[in-house]
């Protein structure tokens, strides 16, 4: 007989085996692919690094028997076969690429995770009725085009990111379609549409991901079931002023741009703190000046600015105060505002609840502690949930660290995971 | 008979001629060396440019039938011998590179200004008793390895300038010999010592500049007689916390880096402020952020400060209370100060009364008005005044503007510039 999971009754899912050490190598292998020196990793979009990353993810996804295809903008997809090919699938995954100097298991775990749970249920000999599918995402972080999840937001249609992605230059004016085809992605232009998706592609979408905050690791619990992702926002600020010599020009004839932009920075701070909630978060990540010469007045200054929180309404508080703080710095120093865009501004997302539940019965048919809890990171689930509905899986890591060399998840928890993983994707794939 | 310039009267004084539209073209020829577009003038020391640079003026000296040499750093200098060789001469000149993004006349106009001075007394068949040199310094900007001045306190033998030029390095690790080596400086090592002069080499030194300031071209006045040369003071600080995503790390659980470098430099502007006289200047110049992430906590910061003041103890008291403010933001802000670097602090330099005279009556001679003023900007004439009694005169520039691709002086007033300068060679090699 087989359980709501389809997995045999009395046995198979008490030893239902991940292979964490297997897991482990393949993560300390891609962490090879990298611009910078380990323990760092840094891997940008559609760069050599980043596309023999999506390399070893096709090999790992062929060796595991699925079917590997890639969509026009590198979204790349595993699938394993269900019984019944009609009905929509479930989907299982995450990024590989990562900000300069990051660590090796953010988005790594979920992409490579997937496609070991689904190992993990052949070993058991289940077999899906819906199919299920190991996905790789292109670009969730936003290093390179300035904004994050672009694989997820063309899987969505989201906004107009279509004409987005056709008019995107990274900082060195190299197009989004002359880097994506610098990567092998020839018809990117032509069929950059039909990376999109409708919503009978997936009747689910689980995402596997370390949990990036503390609380897990501080509470002793193995397994995180994701209910909402917090709304993010972005926003890039330019401000400019005249520059001129530092000797020479006295302070009362400046206009540096760069102390505009010191200023902006705090009260980007202050603003956050004035929201009163812990869940209100706000960083400048990016503050470059101009000319940037030690005797030099700055002459502009170029800011990105990140804000999130789980209530929108209290996040775009923020926003707004901080248009109103970049207006009247700019005012009081006599600078201009070259720049104030608001690049992206989402709604949080609610996980589905069938996903959930999936997850709950999961962790509780291994035996394992659970905490249900909000995702303050955001994550390509955010725009799969407007075309199926969607959950997420956490493990704990090291301090919560995470965008930084020393992120850490253990084998342990990490296996865990996979286990939770693989029992909701038998359940999501069998209902 | 002779005037005390030793040049005729009656005559051949009042018609010196400077080819103002030869210099103007020299000096657009010069800009033409940059790694960055016009209008930009990019030149950093013992690059491609810089070494096109040094070639064209080596040249020009040349053409000028001077007798060319180099240091062992790259200083470069074109003597018209005198009458009697085994006096101390009298140098003038300037420097060539230029910080990333700024014009074309700082500098240069001091370097072309003394080879064009010198040809304008060859054309009157002035025989100078004292040689005459035109000097290019190396590395009057800071750019490279954050300090400037290089070539002209190599050549007083200030402080422990040999040391620190043999352990510098650039941001990209490579070394000051390695540098001056790929810049045709083989025994840059070897001899590097060899560079430093003793009193006896010069008898006087004058350097022609732009005025970097507003008061010329505001009063109408078209030369400037310095008296002095501010005291400059630089600084590089590093903050350091532990950074972390964006959206996972909640505020009272950051320390952030960025942060605290925004801080301290909005209190050099306080600090400066609080010295209560238009003459402090501070600037942060560089503020450099990393990892540089929208979505990344910063982890450190970098900043370049620079503080000068015409009197030192006021300089002093603000260098003191950056480093308070430092102190006490990275307590506020649990980040770790890294580094605290004191990488120069000058004392002012006044101008030799005899070169003031001579200046002043050159110009009197020429019919021109003049001002005394103080120099804000530092320049290579601050550590020549250790070995020789220096002066410098200004020309006026459009609306004070240098480091800034708008610099600008007119041809007029560059000639004028030049004859004064000629008439004031002309009187301290004849003394
Ligand atoms: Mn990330
Ligand atoms: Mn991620
Ligand atoms: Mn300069
Ligand atoms: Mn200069």
């Amino acid at each position: 007989s087989t359980g709501s999971d389809g997995i045999c009754k009395g046995g198979a899912r008490e030893t239902l085996f991940v292979d964490g050490a297997k897991l482990q190598e393949q993560i300390d292998e891609l962490a090879g692919f990298s611009d910078t020196p380990a323990p760092t990793v840094t891997r940008i979009l559609y760069t050599p690094n980043d596309v023999a990353a999506r390399r070893y993810v096709k090999t790992l996804m062929s060796e595991a028997g699925l079917s590997v295809r890639e969509d026009a903008i590198g979204n790349i997809f595993g699938r394993w076969e269900g019984s019944d090919p009609s009905l929509p699938a479930v989907g299982s995954g995450s990024h590989t690429d990562a900000i300069p100097y990051a660590g090796k298991y953010d988005g790594v775990l979920g992409v490579l995770g997937a496609i070991e749970a689904i190992r993990a249920l052949q070993r058991v000999n289940f077999q899906p009725k819906r199919a299920i599918e190991a996905v790789m995402f292109t670009s969730e972080e936003p290093t390179r085009f300035g904004f994050g999840c672009l694989g997820s937001r063309a899987m969505a249609k989201s906004g107009e990111i279509f004409d987005i992605l056709r008019a995107s230059k990274d900082a060195n004016n190299v197009s989004f379609v002359e880097a994506a085809r610098s990567a092998g992605y020839g018809d990117v232009e032509e069929k950059l549409e039909s990376s999109g998706l409708g919503h009978e592609v997936y009747s689910a979408f689980v995402e596997l991901h370390i949990e990036q905050g503390p609380l897990l690791e501080k509470e002793g619990i193995p397994i995180g079931v994701v209910t909402a992702i917090a709304a993010p926002a972005s926003l890039k600020v330019g401000f400019k002023g005249d520059g001129g010599h530092a000797g020479a020009l006295l302070m009362p004839d400046r206009n540096d741009a760069g102390l505009a932009g010191a200023e902006l920075a705090l009260a980007v701070e202050e603003h956050v703190l004035a929201s009163g909630s812990v869940d209100t978060v706000g960083t400048t990540g990016v503050l470059e000046i101009h000319p940037g010469a030690v005797n030099s007045v700055p002459r502009e200054a170029r800011l990105e600015i990140d804000v999130r929180d789980i209530d929108e309404a209290r996040r775009d508080k923020v926003v707004a105060g901080i248009r109103a703080s970049a207006e009247s710095i700019a005012k009081k120093r006599n600078v201009r505002i070259t720049n104030f865009e608001v690049v992206n501004q989402d709604p949080p997302a609610k996980s589905g609840e069938k996903i959930v539940e999936a997850a709950k019965q999961a962790a509780e048919s291994l035996g394992l502690e659970y905490k249900l809890m909000i995702s303050r990171a955001y994550h390509d689930s955010l725009f799969m949930a407007r075309i199926t509905p969607m959950g997420m899986i956490f493990v704990p890591c090291f301090k919560g660290y995470s965008h930084r060399p020393d992120e850490f998840a253990s084998v342990e928890d990490m296996t865990k995971g996979v286990q939770v993983l693989a029992l909701t994707l038998s359940q999501l794939s069998s209902a």
